[in-house]
């Protein structure tokens, strides 16, 4: 069925909670059939709903297969080495030195398949006194700058983004690193181990804007300037919306937008450099314009003179939104243990290869027979396994 | 010189400012030959700098060659076109139509060079009421529920993230996409068309736990409730730091670190349920015994019971950390027109096929002879374009 350009790819995928499983469930929409290995209790995640299948965890694993396994005994350990030996792909994101502590590491792994593709998650890194610490999102926050760039403009209080940027910046990584890697061993035949920390994700992904008044070596800006002014979210009568003008066409749109004609001959306001000078002027100005009337009647004037602007839409407000509706930005379909869900689709469009729709997330365990069937194994020792507690089957 | 994942293939850049360009510098960072098509007056964000190379231009187009051409003329459209015949992929993020009207549409590509990948990106999709608006991060923040989400705990407001995370997030989305119409090219044999919409990309990217609530059909949740209570971040005596306690394990350890060991015993805290129902309380308390010493003192007692926390450091002190030095995580070289420079070494690491590092921007038109000759132009050619203006070579 999958017509995905990874179609064809196998996945053997060990990782958990967030920063491994939304790489792999990007490539199991674009086709890969991605085994997720559990441990027998399940990804700590299925816990955050009662059902076993939470709404985090089936937008983390839909489209992938779930095999549960006692990976503290050589039984389990032995049945995912069987699983590689015919992947393309292995994951795994415990801290540094485990998966080589229960017999997957690489040098072993690769033994088994040369082609293998050998992908570790960390939060900070292999070696460093981070190394070893946990992680969590809050904490790639805190060392990456990221909280420090969303400080209040108030009072400098450092903030946290409300949204686990750190974990789902890395999982896009890490998708696009297998991607990549594939690609390279299809020129070369070879196999080859892939690592990323979310630490060194994050600082790469905040650099080109974030980060960048440290470019310049001994010429560093004053990186805390920016956050002095508002942002560019105004309080109409009704709600709120957004609006900005950059260049000189746009503030003009703005000026007459606002019926402000005056600005457009204000000296303060008529070059974009004059307009970085007095921008937290410009932006309280432009707020007690915008606070007069409501948010559809500044939209239309904005639109009409073509400055960017929108309304902010709360969340429920998102999935109702026309654009939304016509991009088919979100889908909605059965899940046979959920009722009715949705789910974003994958947002690049393959025109050649379609990407799936309407993936659903595994119960734990409910592919362990097929998996293991598929690996070789009679019904005799599928049976044992089971019988011993090696693994657990779901019916 | 290149080693990286992506040698060998070649990307032909017509994409600015940063969605489209964010993406292949990615990509030349992992070896692809990417030739960014500029016009005449360059990309807009080499402006925000004196010199043509401001910092944001550098991190989103090292390791790129620069051709500058008017795309304006039919010579100049004949350029582009000798240079896709060539080319593995072609990537534009014009608005919608503006590359098919400059005669540069997949239709017409696709006779040159049936194996390209031909990228579109845009920012709120192809059709629709928002497909032809002009696109602006703030506005992708606001319509994708990422300014909800982020809304003051206090008042309700909603807040933009200080960073430009719709962008980066296309951008991350984009290189992934890329590599995965390579890879599946390799099979097939073909090219295809791919498009990706900013708008599209956000609410993919927020969804597993920022748009989560709206998953279940008719049992939505009530989104905001999350935001009623402060985040993980603590002023000290000294400074800010992070700290969190999910488990019970982590959360004894807490009580022990911050010498409260009569929490252990409180019942409003005993299970994680009722540290959820309590979480507003329970930080509060939280923040008024860490107010009472230093970061250093805190962190060295959480550390020793093992709850996950961090300084929060301000981005000069991003560079400066020990797990950023060992890491390797920012490099620091000479580049030949800005001096000495620091970049964000690419986050996935390849043990077979290393991402270059140091890798260098582009003057405006500095690869344009070389990058004429080699799509087959000769001397004379050459000279003629650049004298007719079609094409600037800088020296």
């Amino acid at each position: 069925m999958a017509s995905g350009p990874l179609t064809g790819f196998r996945i053997v995928d060990l990782s958990r909670v967030l920063s491994g499983p939304i790489a792999t469930t990007l490539l199991a929409d674009q086709g890969a059939d991605v085994i997720k290995v559990e441990p027998l209790n399940g990804d700590l995640i299925r816990a955050m709903g009662g059902s076993g299948l939470s709404g985090t965890f089936v937008s983390a694993n839909r489209g992938k297969r779930s095999i549960a396994l006692d990976l503290h005994t050589e039984h389990g350990i032995d049945v995912v080495k069987k699983l590689v030996a015919n992947a393309d792909v292995f994951i795994q994101n415990f801290r540094p030195g485990a998966a080589s502590g229960m017999g997957l590491g690489y040098e072993v792994l690769r033994e088994i398949n040369p082609r293998l593709v050998y992908v570790s998650v960390s939060g900070f890194g292999e070696e460093g006194p981070y190394a070893h610490k946990r992680v969590y999102d809050p904490v790639i926050q805190a060392l990456s700058g990221m909280a420090d760039i969303q400080a209040s403009s108030e009072n400098d209080r450092p903030r946290l983004m409300r949204t686990v940027i750190p974990d789902k910046t890395t999982g896009l990584t890490v998708a696009q690193a297998i991607t990549a890697a594939l690609l390279s061993r299809e020129r070369t035949g070879e196999g080859q181990a892939v690592d990323v920390a979310m630490l060194d994700a994050l600082v790469s992904f905040l650099w080109p804007e974030g980060l960048v008044g440290l470019t310049f070596v001994g010429n560093e800006a004053n990186v805390k300037r920016g956050q002095r002014t508002r942002d560019l979210i105004y309080q109409t009568k009704d709600g709120y919306i957004t609006a900005g003008a950059l260049s000189n066409r746009e503030w003009e749109g703005m000026c007459r937008a606002l019926d402000k004609p005056e600005w457009l001959t204000d000296e303060r306001f008529s070059t974009p450099r004059a307009r970085g000078m007095n921008g937290a002027l410009r932006l309280e100005l432009t707020a007690e314009v915008l606070a007069t009337n409501t948010s559809a009647y500044w939209l239309e004037r904005l639109d009409a003179e073509e400055v960017p602007c929108a309304p902010v839409l709360s969340r429920p407000e998102v999935i109702e939104h026309e654009q939304i509706k016509v991009n088919g930005t979100v889908t909605e379909y059965d899940h046979p243990h959920l009722g009715r869900i949705r789910q974003p689709r994958p947002a690049a469009k393959f025109a050649a290869t379609p990407p799936a729709t309407e993936q659903v997330a595994p119960l734990l365990g409910e592919h362990t027979r097929a998996v293991l069937t598929e690996a070789g194994y009679d019904e005799a020792t599928i049976e044992t396994l089971i019988t011993d507690g090696v693994a657990i089957a779901s019916e």
